[in-house]
């Protein structure tokens, strides 16, 4: 019986808007504030797993900014209307003072442009083996503070702009890969080695590459930890991997499937810088791609709408042709609060981590496809075909 | 090797708009004029069935308006801006001349108060004893006249009203139900018997209740014939069965789903009788009903604008919660010619149930539940799944 | 110079969501809490009328559910996410309070079916006579109480069902009018009489017929009081009185306006009865029957959705013609909070109808156009015609 | 009585879709054939101005592409379902074939990198005074060839980048700016220098900068003639010209207008173009930043998506702050034929310059601002004040 057991959540990036969500939101679940809407594991056949409860979890983690507190972070979101409201987060405030103390300062390596907008000081001087040991240490530390059974890591952190050479490496173990690309290497690279060394499960909701890079790969398989990624799947793309595979099935020929996806938060402030944006698009158009056996025109367009905060407004155009070559559309607006979204996707990706990590199970998290824009393997790009590992997965419990 | 064989295709409503594409348009495939979408049977893994081709495919039916011939049916399509272009209803002039010798005349028996509408006498004096072996007889002549192999009998009239004495009968064979009920039988339920009675297989592709009596389901058992059917799934429907197991799957509480079409045909004339529409609207929402397990707002209108023909205009709103109860929304608006994405599957369901009639196969086609808004038997109600079934159907190649 | 002076504002229906954005929306204005939207006599060149501040409003009302007070009607609204946040409400909570001492009972006469669902006791004992006599000495007392120079009424209440004999009464003068109709004269009316005979400027900004009656009409003039009225332009129709015309003044041929107002407040619920439905739709279909001088199909639907509360969402499918009878379309969907466009609008009227008190205008207020979806006198139907109205009426200054 | 006299109207993009457009439906309406839908020169009071009839003209332009003809583009029109049928382009197939003889090759100057995306030869030994004599003579013998009593030059050609250190030219006169930039004017600007030497009105349909250049506009009043542009607007931006002043005039805050515009034609392929697609943005969005008096985030996205061809499909969000700073929003799509919307507005500027010419009314054209997206002069920004504009000239009848 697990349920005695302790499982430690560091985040990175632990006062983003999704990690603000996660924290309070579990807190106010833990207090029976709010309804436990969102949680894909709370959901048939995944119920029969032996999965942590939210009870067994404790936060802590890693975060860039140096003037932000949960509370205030919290806070600052309640009176942007986000996903959370004054009165909850009043009601979880000593929750998230309390886990103020299990922050460490992030890693500043890999920060483009962009360092001056997040407020945080140039990396110049950033040492990347010197940042990851620390880094490691400080995962360690808090496994051991607080005497946890396990830690899943989770990236919550900006996206990071991505250098050509990084992804073309011929290095295959992580020292080689630090010595030979060390200043280049971004944080969340290094962040993932450090987590892995440290014995975590690693959990990649962003479009960082760390998973993708042989070095990291060998370091999980090295420790037989279990791995997943990349990319949450929360709105648009949760749409294209249903609508897409209806079209394919239909024998329906999509000509255009246009995407214009509206934000104004910090993910789409980053964004804003064309780097930052390359790493991001990559991921959402590969799924159509993968969808279709024939090109098509396709444009991802992300902007940056400040007044929106974190309410993605996508809206897409679909022109496609049936019989007789006759063209039809289909449109759609989704409105979704992007951190309410993430936010449960999390911690059920957590719970799936920290299980396997029970287990003993080593190397990409198939079974998680479901989770991601861009999964780890050789898994089918239609999301009930993803749901279906996922469910094949609940009969070994 | 089927390919010498020749099947007949009998189409109920044999001048309507989805009939007039199937007509025109198998006949341009023919030529290669046009290019062949939409059909579901042209994909993987369905391609290795030994299906029909539509070059062995000889059409013939029943049609209730006497002013009407196939080519000024098509034309008058290709002027309303449908489906069929003038220049593709020119090049196959002659095929559409030539069908006009294997019409007949169609069944006046329960037409409601739109009949006027149709501009078809009153059907106060139609027996339907003798207007169902007269069916029948033009099935069995259209059959000896062309020698063909076997016929498919298809209904794509428009929707009746339905009477609730007829949907709680009693009576178990067919006899018993004509002599309790005759006056109140619709023409479809008469058609369908008599159809069976002629040894063809059945395609219901409208929301007629045919296949949901239990004499016409114990005709189609005795003559040891294959039945599928109902209400093709071509547009809003089709939408639903992908994006509410998406909102299932997620965990994501749909509050409110109210969908709303549009839509300026004959069809949506029709359903502008409010006894007519009922019996469209119960198909369409209980698709939803049975994807979540909780009770939903959901109101399904249909309206009918004349200026948009054929070219079925549907806004959805969908309402629903996520994570600590924030709330979001998704709205699509589908602007489809429905007679252009009905046609193909029309197509695919004659070749699926001539195959079915060859191989002896009786009774509801469950394979065939992703083409209907209300599939026959015990199937799922997630196109991921309908299509499993079919993929399923297709190892038994 | 006014500003020493003191307006009272008396609300029918005062504890409604408009109602309830006044009253804690002016007490947050006042304490500089919130922006000043909304406010169109904050506009050039309205701004060089002498209207009263927000300031020197004294608001008081009838209302009809006992069970309600300002502040919990406030905190309602704030916990369904309606215009009004819960730390602006408890930022006013003095003001709510304090404004409870002026209500008084609202009038049960005329209410329909749907008294139950307002939670209110049947209205089968309201004298008409005595309801009148008792709502004007309410009036007269608030005025008295507070020392105002004058009192402008706004009737703010649910739609009501409207009686067809009513409106076809032969009866000019109030006293035979009620003797003819008594117990069929709805509450509004009641009210309307009321604040006429006890000297208050009339803002009805609902559907009520009040003010198309010859009696009140007469009433209003004897007593030389100005009105105006009715139903405030908020949302959708307001979009309609600028797009309408921009169709017509291109020679763009509307085909069909298809209209859907899906909302969720108790406005919602009331319309949902239909023969509330009915004298709302009215005035919303008529707008563009007046700008177009041709025929066109335009059905104008209300939905009740629950879950959408105060959030009007209001999609439009604009089907029109243009060069050589090309086809073309245009959709909308608009997403207003109702009572926080409402609110504002109402405060203009009284602060313009406080003017036309002052001044001693009578009748109908002619260059309130703007402000209303079927206003009173033959005045332009395009928002521009009307905003040049106020802008005339700003002359006189 | 000027129904006997003939207007000639000379185009520059002769065989463009808009154009095209013109040419088809001119015809088609002459001979009855086509709905005159469109026209603002028809409806009151423009009804009461002296315009000539569309049968007293007579058309010739200048085309760039050497392998158009007149009956070749429209017949591809048709091919592609724009604003023009097959069956009527076959029945003014004699119109057609006769135009051709009064067209002209267009000129090479200042075309950029997209010369070859056309299929034109750089342009690079195109001398623009020979080009410019060339294309006045053309005129001059199009006009004596047909003994019209005036002609009427309108630039319907595409978008060109414009070089900034043009529009900060100090030259006043017309050879001045030649012998100063000579290479680096653009063929709109040589055609437009032409055509006024040539004593032509002026129409600028597109966004050319012709006619804010000093010498371009020292050239209309030195020959007296009138001018008017720029930009048609007839779609998005029409749109933008009746909904920014209502918010406006509500008092509604505009916090983002996010405007996307996706088109296929060759208007959307020459746009693909960096350069070309700044000259066309910068009308776009001038006129939100004229409409409101306080700074909003509002970009311009135009998005070239090949199988739209012809239709213009824009989607608007339109973020908005009402009372206490509520936050709303609008969105539209607008789905539009391009050229069906512009060519009728086309022939009401023909007609209007014709009259202004016949009538000796000198510079811009101040009366036809609801045509343009940047009308020249100091003019109302809102689409119902340009139209008064337009009545108050009608009044010169």
């Amino acid at each position: 019986m697990q349920s005695e057991q302790r499982t430690g959540v560091w985040i990175f990036g632990a006062l983003g808007s999704i990690a603000t969500h996660v924290l309070a939101g579990t807190a106010a679940i833990r207090r029976g504030l709010a309804p436990r809407r969102g949680l894909v594991t709370d959901m048939a056949p995944l119920t029969t797993l032996d999965l942590p409860g939210l009870d067994n979890l404790v936060f802590g983690g890693h975060e860039l900014r140096p003037d932000t507190d949960p509370l205030g972070a919290a806070r600052e979101i309640a009176s942007r209307r986000g996903g959370l409201t004054r009165e909850l987060v009043d009601a979880v405030e000593p929750e998230l003072i309390a886990v103020a103390a299990d922050l460490r300062p992030g890693c500043r390596a890999g920060l483009g442009a962009w360092a001056a907008s997040l407020g945080v000081d140039s990396p110049g001087d950033a040492d990347p083996v010197a940042e990851t040991a620390r880094m490691r240490a400080d995962i360690l530390e808090f496994r051991a503070r607080h005497g946890l059974d396990r830690v899943v890591a989770v990236n919550l952190a900006s996206t990071e702009p991505v250098s050509a050479a990084l992804l073309g490496s011929q290095a295959t173990g992580w020292d080689s890969f630090l010595a030979a690309h060390g200043p280049d290497i971004p944080a969340s690279v290094l962040f993932s080695a450090a987590a892995l060394q440290a014995g975590c499960a690693l959990v990649n909701f962003t479009p960082s590459p760390a998973l993708d890079l042989a070095p990291i790969r060998a370091l999980a398989l090295a420790q037989g930890l279990p791995i997943c990624g990349k990319d949450g799947k929360t709105g648009e793309t949760l749409l294209k991997s249903v609508l897409g595979p209806m079209f394919f099935a239909r024998n329906l020929r999509v000509l255009s499937w246009e995407s214009f996806n509206l934000l104004g938060n910090r993910d789409g402030q980053v964004l804003a810088h064309e780097g930052n944006k390359k790493s991001k698009l990559a991921g959402k158009s590969d799924l159509l791609r993968n969808v279709f056996d024939y090109p098509f025109h396709g444009e991802v367009h992300i902007d940056y709408v400040p007044s929106l905060d974190d309410w993605k407004t996508a809206w897409n155009l679909i022109h496609f042709e049936g019989f007789l070559g006759t063209r039809m559309m289909l449109q759609f607006t989704w409105q979704g609060c992007d951190s309410a979204l993430a936010a449960p996707l999390v911690l059920d990706l957590v719970r799936l981590a920290d299980l396997a990590l029970r287990r003993g199970e080593s190397g990409p998290m198939l079974h998680t496809a479901a989770f991601f824009k861009a999964p780890l393997g050789q898994v089918p790009v239609d999301l009930a075909g993803q749901m279906a590992l996922l469910a094949e997965y609940a009969k070994t419990a």
